[in-house]
């Protein structure tokens, strides 16, 4: 490869004047400059864009940070795909590049390293989980000023920069949508309370019954971890109180129709034995049998929003200040829902 | 944040010694290399990683390319997901990270730039089109013997690296089980000629129709262009020679499943009125109703083989040899292809 010694040796110039010119940095006659530029285009004389990068402080990268899972094919969730794919489109529109990192709980401590390693200039957290550790890794970025963003996620007690949809209203439309179809014990399967959107779907529910006058007994309420297969399982649990339970609202997707194939297992079918809704509106909600009525969440948005933001603090100099977005969600009416549609 | 100067002014050093301690370049006095280490720690001191890895020449970071498709959700497409799932578990277990650029095919002569500024040590290439410009960009790639491997995608007459998927081999399968299900009028709906993997799974489907004496009509080739609507718009066409046909096989779920939505709506069901089978065995084949023969491509495994070679050759530092790996695939038979089955 060409080197600056090269170029200031064909251009008549010192090394330093080189990278001046490659940087943008000081004063500079525009001869010097245009002899350097014709002694690099001649040499086809590339400049580091990492010496660049350090000189400019900016390496042009956002990083995003996700959970490592062994084994789950993270980027085939629906949930995670859409941010990225929303993340991904904006930072194609302000010319940056997007740095993976995926990092267990254990690593998490580590986000402060993703900056100091000049890596990214700001960075998007997603998946992120509320314990000690994640806390006081937030706070640290906080403290720091350094540009960062969390998606789908907040921290109670805590002004952090974040995207999030409203679950307390998505659930509460869903368990409306639910009464008004007749449907009085309307049981709730929720995702681990460790992610800030399960609490809030908790909050949605609780405020849909309580509202209408209907009580949530404890037995109404059942947890799974987000995946198909502890839907399927909760069937088992929700079939021995069938007498108890004429409709379900489950905390996404994925859940929702576990939940109905291990009813169906059981001669049970979703929108004529009892009422299911699940949430995220994913592929698999309009493709489900029946169809599944789900909470649409502006996933794709958020990851926009998110990038959009982060990156414009970046670019005006000031990531000090913390934002809040909050994104409505929507009700998609499918038949698993509707009483006895079959 | 630290400076460099505050360690070396502590540690009664200069700086250049404070960056050959942590660069671990050249002779030092052992005494002076913990001086500077217990004044680095005393003061809380990261050196700046990318001024070290511009010292050892190394970023880190897989560069993995993306066509960039505008308002498409890229990272929800199963295939791109299902890839970078195995790319994203292989970087994990080699402490790299995933530096995401997303590329039009106009972009595509800047995957030189990628290497160029040091923002990566190897690059897989996923999506890219057979045309002039690409070939010439991948010849100038393998020309400076810079590791990167494709996937998925191979260019005739040329030698690069790349991780595929016998798609021949598997298109051969679906149409030998159509034919034996006692179809003879077998259409095939391919995607793009410009992708590799279209032009073998027609050679594999004239490959199966010629072995069993049947002919390959033009009447019974069909193309769309991998997307939901597209299958959705070929049923009208197919519709117009429903008297012809008795079977498809279609290059991707997606299209296969438009394709049976289409059908639905003039009153057909596949599985019933004619038989369907997709490829990629993607969710949405387990979802899709009824549900789709498919043929199961180990695109994780792909993605994940071609990120375990490439990080081979820059940890091996032999970046110049080419190699060619052919994953096998798999037909996974559901309802859509039985003969009324309902």
């Amino acid at each position: 490869m060409v080197t600056r010694k090269e170029v200031a040796d064909l251009a008549g110039v010192s090394e330093a004047t080189v990278s001046r010119v490659f940087n943008g940095l000081g004063p500079m006659k525009p001869t010097t400059k245009e002899r350097v530029l014709q002694a690099a285009k001649q040499l086809n004389y590339h400049p580091n864009a990492i010496a660049q990068s350090f000189a400019r402080r900016r390496s042009g990268n956002l990083g995003v940070v996700l959970p490592y899972m062994p084994k789950v094919h993270l980027f085939s969730t629906y949930y995670f795909a859409e941010i990225l794919s929303g993340i991904g489109e904006q930072v194609r529109e302000q010319g940056y590049d997007m740095l993976l990192t995926l990092l267990t709980p254990e690593d998490s401590a580590d986000y402060i390293r993703l900056f100091r390693s000049q890596k990214v200039d700001a960075c998007v957290i997603l998946g992120s989980r509320d314990t000690p550790g994640q806390r006081e890794s937030l706070q640290r970025l906080q403290e720091e000023k350094l540009p960062f963003c969390l998606v789908n996620q907040h921290f109670a007690g805590m002004e952090l920069s974040e995207v999030d949809a409203d679950h307390v209203q998505g659930s509460c439309m869903a368990v409306r949508h639910l009464q008004e179809a007749g449907y009085r014990r309307i049981a709730f399967l929720n995702g681990s309370p460790e992610y800030s959107n399960s609490m809030d779907r908790l909050k949605g529910y609780c405020q849909a019954m309580n509202d209408a006058g209907l009580e949530v007994s404890p037995q109404l309420l059942f947890e799974g971890n987000y995946s198909r297969k502890s839907g399927y399982e909760a069937a088992a649990k929700l079939w021995e109180q069938r007498d108890e339970v004429e409709a379900v609202f489950a905390a996404n997707d994925r859940m929702a129709i576990g939940l109905m194939q291990g009813l169906r297992e059981r001669g049970w079918t979703a929108g004529r034995d009892l009422a299911v809704v699940g949430c995220d509106d994913s592929d698999a909600a309009k493709l489900s049998d029946p169809p599944l009525t789900s909470v649409s969440v502006p996933f794709y948005e958020m990851g926009k929003a998110a990038a959009r933001r982060v990156l414009g603090q970046v670019l005006d100099g000031e990531s000090g200040k913390s934002f809040q977005v909050k994104l409505p969600t929507q009700l998609i009416v499918r038949q698993s829902s509707l009483r006895n549609h079959e």
